[in-house]
């Protein structure tokens, strides 16, 4: 146990970490099983308030894939999924919503007042958050309502920010008649951060970061180092939007990106307040 | 047909109107079988994108009782109400944020979105923007996550509302510890108003407005004359939340409270742009 | 006769044109017969407010030929004219001024407001809004006091725009020294759109447009058609100055020029309100 | 001569006098045979320009009494006066607010433009600067047009002032229906103080100030004593709106009035400038 | 040795502190022992700048006695004092003015710039900070330039804030002929926390806090315990300024007041993010 | 003797030059005998309190060489120099700083707030104003804590400025370790001017200019013929620093440069109020 004063000289040591991105927003896709986790999550919650209190500027992207399988089964309908991508039609998407916007967000946006912070829990659709289209992989395929980001409306996430809200969003878009579209909630962190270049995108996931063949971590990766292991079919499943999203904003201007294990409680402050830090680090060089 | 002098012509008629009605808060509890209506609902959001490109600025509050009932059935769980209010266990309190939160809020934001508006769909629990505790009629009742309204963050929509958004607002409360509870709508609408100070509070329903013994309309109501109306108990059902929820608002700075039938195309209109109005206006004296 | 409900079917119908419109400066030049008639100067000042409470940014330019004309008969001066500019002498140029900014000017101020708008009249004199030099056409003719125009004053106008006011110019212009000079209103009013990146300017004239040889109505001027025109002598006499102002206002920034019949009641609505137009409409290509 | 080392300790002697106005609103009547000399305005705009630059707010106010007679006889109509009001029926409203709002007004903006500084000239009718209605004397009596003032927009002054212009402005009154009314400006620029609490009211005259009984000039007076002089019959003419005014103004919050000669050169900066000041000045107690 | 991960979670514990205490005043008087060691100011420097990073608002107030008397004697100049006062005549207070915004303001400037912080050095003579006039203890006694506080330019200290510096203030005072005086800096640091409403006012000493008479330190006081202590003589010397400057402050409203052992590395810290707290605390009840 | 009409007509004769400098910035180098003459201050406070009140914006830059040397031979410690740089170790930058930041830099303040002004003192120190590091003339010299700037915090200077406070500016730099420097003021003088883009920059002097080789004065100079006057070795001395200085001032964009007799009252007048000025004047052409 420390006594008071051991405890306030750790505190201290922070303050280099605080100088460095204070005003700085940083950008987590919060996913995974620490979803699933309510004491878990509960911790991340506190991690980003403190990051926000510290002069930071979090957002918070979700997705929510086992709890949308899970309510289909309920209803009794089949999930069906062609290369990653969940085959969307119109009853689906409505329970991907309600999950989604209706749901996570709202227990994301309550987790984070509840530790004294102040969260806007934020579909695709609000205010056009999301601007999207039907993506279209090849011709012969039909996703039906899952969409390809075309735009962000940044314009709304700056002035939450400057009036000190913290922006919770769920990977929804939205066309310009109004229909709604199923996104891979990555790449919406990834698109997230490189509109608004940010200095940190942290994807949450269920493993230490980005694994070599011999399943070591890899902790630093330069974009080329990365490509090199996406061509190379090293880099595959729910690991490959991620990398791919990463090296995107790092080529659109956001300065790092962080794949690490969020089912380590405090896994987000011990990437921004350690020299070490954890997981898989990609930067641009 | 008219030709297009003519139609000039009776647009500057709703001058008078657009004028008397500028830059005021127009608050709209959307509910009612108007929502059940696709084609019905997007002639509301229209009207509604109207009022805001002439200058007034609408609030959307929305309920959604059926389209829960419907979703409990579907995953059998029975639906359970004491004096209009439905008991709200931990589960059910998921599915009306669901399809409250996630479903109906995302249908109006599009639609509105879709008609050329810019709308934000809020719960109360984003931003903290409905601050409620524990529902206690009478100690031998336990409603469950029934809520009553403690207060309305306003600073977040007097932002929103200054900086062009329509604000769709779902009727979620949020206590300190981040617990969400069950509102009912039109009391929802009604604080909204009322601690806006708005010009306007206008129901739509699926009936004429607030009807006498004889199954007349009642054009027109004092505070007074609503007040006893309740007490004699002739104001029975749906129509008591309103009514109660309306003498509340304007005793508390809303000018006028209207229950309109919303099942008629364009009755917003009817009621913001003619002289006679339509339904039950209710009024300080 | 339409019910109400008809009524505010055709309102909606003005909804894409407001939305279009939203925002936008529209410079009209207010001259001709329409001054003379106090009924419909009364219903253009009408369809001027219209436009500012639906959102618009309207700027109002005028003249007044026949008022000047009038008052120097009745003093007994006679007018004298070249190439369509009046010989300006000291005499005259008071005579100008009074009836431009004293009694037009402030007739224009007095009925927009009269209608709910909040006009403020301006001469070029005012903080220096029309900078200008006296007009040399030729060496070896005086013309007097006329002026060219050197710059206009835009931050006024932007910030008269910005607080909500509708400004009403008279085509009066000031040199360093703060001698007044007479300018052409209708090159004012095109140099205004222009300076202003206007989205339409519109000149509302005696005439159904610019007509063709055979006095046909031409509906669609691209820029090269109208210099052609000049160029072989088609435009003539008050139309001159109109359609070079507006070649000029286009190739400056402004989007559409037009050209429309003044003594036809809300022609300035029609055209912005409807989809056919009336008159002659000028576009870059 | 003095050399520049003298000067410049002359102009050091203005300091405590800059320092104290700084930022005070002044508010000037221009009028009387200072308006007929042409040198002379020109030394009082360059006045009003260097208290614009030291750092005071100048407001002009300004009538044309003579200037309005010499136009109505060369038209041939005949100018009447009850109890000092100028008869004024349609006919000579348009004369006087040709001469004032069109002539007097906008040489005074230029000639203050032409000094440096940076005028807007407003008629009462700009956006609705001097609401006013009719003035009734007695039941037996129409004087016409003639107005008496219900409220100043204050509101557009101050806006104007703080961008750094010099509102010039003409006595012109508007009702709700844009009608215009002849205002005395005497009255006019007592109330445009009064509503702005200005520093000092200042009257160009063509007397050396308030005279007592034997023609000599009384230097100071207290309101009281300004009340018991009208009282006794003793300030007429003239002068009687000006004392009248004056003293409104000071329980309106004015700090001083002065009643000064216009006709000698400088006379305002002699006032402001220095210690003794001149002319007649008029305080609370 | 902590892990990283034992680590962040310590700075989380600080999270309820930081939360507590955003955009809170902190008013710091600086001085005593901890003033002459380098390594320990280097660490109060630090303290300062961290609690400024994580979002509260530190202002400095800094003394100087032993370094005054050091200089003095160097110079060959006696130290007097009367009841705690420095006898303090022109030389003196030159003396005073250079050590203080000369010496100690620019290394307590320079030293929290050093760790990360913008401070800007202010003696009550910038900018009339601190207002302030001959101190008159009795009529036999004259102290020389000891200054008595006037008032305090809390919209100098405001906007400094509000962009993001930390003011460090040295206790001179200036009258409006611009003579400087010495103050006690306690007694400043105290008038400073009362007029900008402060959170916390906390002094840092020499010793572990307020004393009873069995030296046992007293870790809670009310205004009344203290001003009955003062009143009985147990509060005596240095500790007497502190104390009373203390009960007018929180009179004055601030929350609380701190007196604490500066000597000990962190004493700010551990005041303000542990429940226990360190030194005497006094509050309003 | 003048009489008052006198006197106000040469106070107008000041304001064609109030307006060309009007929101100007004007960049003074107070030095030399004029520091040591308090009557002779009192009156250059008094001419830059004049400037701001016309709408100038000076800033004050001092040295203070000879009362350092006065205190350092006081405390027995010898003054050395080399090519005109004070030999600076550690405990002469203590004195350097004492006297330059705690008592001319704070005389000055109190100089200016008595005439009615509000001055804020600056060190380099505060918010990092003066980047500086160590100044190597050659390798085998080591001039100790003598300074070469890097750069100014030109925002904190805009917005002292911006809110009316008039900086005074004391020739000390920091480095980012916080390690303070002393700096020729005469450079720190031509850095502000030039990183403001002063409209004048004023070297007081004890001489009335450059002078030729016949010590007659040089009223204008090029930038090249006061480069060639470098080179060819007729600047040396004090001189020196103040014409390089200025000439990199006018190559970064200041307008004039000015170095006159500061032991002449008024002379900062002289040189603004009238055509003529005073001693030598560098321009860029």
């Amino acid at each position: 146990m420390l006594n008071n004063h051991e405890k306030v000289k750790i505190i201290l040591e922070a303050l280099p970490y605080i100088q460095k991105f204070s005003g700085k927003i940083i950008v987590i896709k919060y996913g995974g099983s620490v979803m699933e986790d309510e004491e878990l999550s509960k911790e991340v919650f506190r991690d980003i308030v403190l990051l926000k209190f510290v002069g930071m500027m979090p957002i918070v992207v979700h997705g929510g894939g086992k709890e949308i399988t899970h309510l289909m089964k309920k209803l009794g309908i089949p999930s069906k999924f062609v290369s990653g991508h969940r085959i969307t039609d119109k009853e689906t998407l409505d329970i991907v919503e309600m999950i989604l916007a209706g749901k996570i967000n709202k227990r994301v946006v309550a987790g984070i007042n509840a530790q004294g912070g102040l969260a806007i829990g934020l579909s695709g659709k609000d205010a056009n958050l999301i601007k999207a289209e039907k993506l279209v992989l090849n011709e012969s395929l039909d996703l039906g309502y899952v969409g390809d980001i075309k735009s962000i409306n940044i314009k709304l996430l700056e002035s939450l920010l400057y009036e000190g809200y913290i922006p919770v969003i769920s990977s929804i878009g939205i066309d310009e008649k109004g229909q709604g579209y199923n996104i891979n909630a990555d790449i919406v962190a990834g698109k997230v951060a490189q509109m608004l270049k940010a200095e940190k995108l942290i994807y949450l996931t269920d493993t230490e970061g980005v694994m070599d063949r011999d399943k070591g971590i890899i902790s630093h990766l330069s974009i080329n180092e990365a490509k090199r292991l996406i061509d190379e079919g090293d880099i595959v499943g729910g690991m490959l939007p991620k990398v791919t999203s990463g090296v995107d904003a790092l080529q659109g201007g956001v300065k790092k990106v962080h794949i690490i294990n969020g089912t380590f409680a405090h896994s987000i402050l011990l990437e921004i307040f350690t020299e070490e830090g954890i997981g898989t680090e990609i930067v641009k060089s």
